[in-house]
């Protein structure tokens, strides 16, 4: 076996350490920013590489990243089983369940989010041939196909982060949003499998472009529901023969690098098996939520940086910047983007300002584009100038999303829990031990008070909850529907000594809980209602003093001292 | 950049696959058999490697793991980082202060389990040069002294996951051999390392022998003392500067890459560096368990078995078992480990079945061994046919530690907790909220029962406490301390509603505490206390289930109907 030597290991190690510290460093500082983390690792290829590191100092360069040799081979391996394990996480986060369940809505922007931009894209590169710098090595079909679907698809990790950074990611809205990013990735990848099948020459398994398409829709329909029945069924078994959480962990790595290997043998890359063995697998409410954790943590912290910061290594951003082209590839492609948002959630009939917010939320390109402009630039399907354009249009409506949401988002008018709430509307002590006896419990004290049915609106909070649950963490959880015939929002607020569990995630028990029931004419005030007491139970400590109050009138005045002057 | 091909990175995902998954499975068919997972691990390479699938089907087995070429290079890649991982997760188990208070008992035992089997294996393999079939192409000097640094060495982690499995981890004896391990791992891999160096010709740096015995020592002095305190003054910015687990999980990550990178260039192994990072970041209070357990879990279920799985690919083992070898190696090392282990323990006044079960710890050679028999195959210091027989011995005595050391410490008395309780020794309601006011409360009743100096008892169990808490998870902590003038052991039981934080393995709140006060004169007695403690208490539900007791004579009647026929 061919083995790096000693001095190849030394370089190999340092190369890492570099790439990996600083790309960490940069994207703990973008996150202080409110920034993406790619942002800040990417940013540390570009310093690290042949942008900036290899102009000021060539020689020393060269010598901690050879362009080739076992050291290059090295790199590109870790960025290989990166991206991989990356994506397998990204495909873990997809929650199909959701997505089925939502429905309609989510469907709707969906598609929208994927036919407006590709169309658009589509049409204008075909009409303005060298509008995008092509390279001449595809044909212009494939090529104007390709721009399509990179303006088309959306960054659902970017998305998910910036929907949890709001504390809106388990809200109606967050539902929705996620539901059609899932479903704008999962199209959006196998239109550029497909795509890229037919940009290459044939592979090594010899297969035609069609045959790739069968194999393609083959293994993706299998993934999606036999595969996914499959992997259901034996994750309990997995976890009854084999170490906690080493079995589930193993399992669901093996299963995506096979998978990998799998899709890459088909013709279409690799990233694209482990996406969909990480959505089959994260689909399966047995695979516990801390071994999802592990994984994600180790991936976002340690691959991912690496894969990204990798990236900035392969480039020269600075030779290869064509300010026409960005600024061409940039205005078209928010333009293409947040249309195809904004009518998705016009046709879906959502209220005016969250139109706006699926649109800025739709526009982010992220990871995602990135990695899609990467792969299509070692296929020689696009240009380095169009590659970095690209991804700086990705970074660009990666970091304007969140402000953007956030400023169309803001409550519109003032909520305040002391006002909302009455000693009739407080029950100090739940009863309840399972999440149902709890609904069924605040549903009640809920109805006695605005004479509503009971049995219909507990039924209707519950199938939300089933639908996904509303722990929101810090031992705080937030059940809640749209109730038909009610006028005014009504807040029941129920403390559990013992906890109950929300399925939360940081695994807290919910000790304090809010049923939020609003009227269906206004759909915007239960997220007003959701953010002010995410809000109010951000601060620390919040919860202790809250569980040491005795009754109402305490808890007032608790509130009252407390609140912001 | 140096990029793998489709075809490559199809073969690269695929063997990395097959060789994960098969390693997990038969690692964790070994777990099944009580024997330690490495077992499965190097099985698994045996069996995909030249040894077994290389024989049968030697086309198939090319073309999956090709022994030249950058799909080599691959795999060689990721075996590096994996043992790179894999060293700093064990040096993160060193538990340094845990060492340096436990002192005296362990340091003896270490120092004899150097020094015993360093003397008989060097003496036996000068007087006798042919005996373990030197390469040759080094001195004998350096043959003789690697020999007896290989039948010195033992494993820590193997060490350390017997007593867990036993649930004497954090038990008085189990302090004991942990240390002692400690001691052998950090001596036995200096010797090793400054042998290393002696044997190469000149490393990269061109720095003499003497030169990288002095950076070692240098490094080694700054990593345990200065650079120790200063990871654990960084760990807490670091903390509130990044978002948790990704700020600690990198920068520990970070630097043991780092730090590998230093060591392989002054001219010993990169594992090294792996290990004195991995102790110094290891030994910090700030660094949280759950993060350690994050690193652990990833790194212990997908990083060493690929790692020991590419062990059996690296060595044909039928060609190069040489029985007469292994046999003289086993009995040769059992004889000097185990030698070394009772005498420390003899040495340090331990009571004669304590004393048999050190032997029986430091016998095993585990993983240790076999990295530091694969580093001197690959610089020539030992012949593929030495390497197998360590190998062997390494998996043998491994395997035998366990059952033996169950065996000797087999309780000799049956300890009845309801026979040690009584109504005036069972607290249903403490008031205690930390750690060290319930260890107060405790003492104080056992005091007042037991007519003894409440203060100094307190303190004693304190002290013990301080040095390694006694949460062993499941909702249980087992506060203890030996008691001059005890005649009888006493054991308080307590059970606090809110829990408090024991600083558990798993992390939960000990909601039942029992305080253990034993006589000095009988150590054994802790431990058998302890054991039929944890193991009445690790039934499912049993924590529920003493909870909603409601007072000391519902408890008993509970817990005879659910004892044990």
């Amino acid at each position: 076996m061919e083995n790096l030597n000693s001095h190849q290991i030394m370089i190999f190690l340092l190369s890492l350490g570099i790439l990996l510290g600083t790309a960490r460093i940069l994207g703990e500082i973008a996150q202080k920013l409110r920034q993406p983390d790619v942002l800040g690792e990417i940013l540390a290829g570009v310093i690290l590489g042949p942008t900036i590191f290899g102009r000021i100092a060539p020689g020393i360069y060269a010598a901690i990243f050879p362009a080739e040799g076992p050291n290059a081979v090295a790199l590109d391996t870790i960025s290989n089983i990166a991206i991989v394990l990356f994506l397998m996480v990204a495909g873990i986060e997809v929650d199909l369940s959701t997505m089925l369940r939502q429905g309609r809505l989510g469907l709707k922007v969906g598609i929208s989010s994927i036919v407006v931009p590709f169309t658009i894209g589509f049409a204008l590169t075909m009409a303005f041939p060298s509008l995008f710098n092509p390279s001449g090595s595809v044909s212009h079909l494939v090529f104007s196909s390709f721009v399509a679907v990179a303006l088309a698809i959306s960054a659902l990790p970017v998305i998910a982060k910036i929907l949890m950074d709001m504390d809106l990611y388990r809200s109606d809205l967050g539902m929705v949003v996620v539901s059609a990013a899932i479903f704008n990735d999962l199209v959006g990848w196998m239109l550029f499998a497909v795509l890229l099948g037919f940009s290459e020459k044939t592979g090594d398994s010899g297969s035609t472009v069609a045959m790739t398409l069968l194999l393609v829709l083959g293994f993706s329909g299998f993934m999606l529901t036999a595969g996914r029945a499959l992997i259901h069924r034996m994750l309990p078994i997995i976890q009854a023969h084999s170490r906690w959480p080493g079995g589930e962990l193993s399992f669901a790595i093996v299963l995506s690098i096979l998978g990998a290997s799998f899709t890459e043998w088909i013709g279409i890359h690799a990233i694209f098996g482990a996406l969909l063995v990480g959505a089959a697998v994260g689909d399966s409410a047995h695979l516990r939520e801390r071994t999802r954790f592990t994984i994600a943590h180790f991936v976002s912290f340690i691959f991912a940086p690496v894969f990204f910061a990798g990236i900035g290594l392969k480039v020269d951003f600075l030779s290869h910047f064509n300010p026409s082209l960005v600024v061409t590839v940039l205005l078209i492609g928010c333009f293409c983007k947040m249309a195809g948002g904004v009518l998705g959630a016009i046709w879906s009939g959502l209220p005016r300002r969250e139109v706006w917010a699926v649109g800025f939320a739709m526009n982010s390109g992220g990871a995602m584009e990135i990695i899609i402009g990467l792969l299509a630039l070692q296929a020689g399907i696009i240009t380095h100038e169009l590659f970095v354009a690209l991804v700086i249009m990705a970074i660009v409506t990666s970091m304007i999303s969140g402000p953007l949401m956030r400023m169309v988002l803001k409550p519109e008018k003032v909520w305040k829990l002391q006002d909302a709430l009455s000693s009739k509307l407080f029950l100090r002590e739940l009863q309840a031990v399972s999440r149902k006896e709890a609904i069924f419990e605040l549903t009640e004290a809920a109805c006695y008070q605005a004479g509503l049915p009971a049995g219909t609106v507990a039924a209707s909070v519950w199938a939300r909850e089933e639908a996904m649950s509303t722990g929101i963490g810090n031992g705080v959880a937030l059940p809640h529907a749209r109730i038909e015939g009610l006028k005014e929002p009504l807040v029941v607020m129920g403390v559990s000594d013992s906890g109950i569990d929300f399925d939360a995630p940081d695994d807290r028990l919910a000790h304090v809980l809010f049923l939020i029931l609003t009227p269906l004419t206004d759909p915007g005030i239960q997220l007003t209602i959701a953010s002010e007491l995410a809000r109010v139970f951000k601060k620390p400590h919040m919860l202790d003093r809250v569980m040491r109050v005795k009754n109402f009138t305490d808890f007032i005045a608790f509130l009252k001292s407390s609140a912001p002057v």
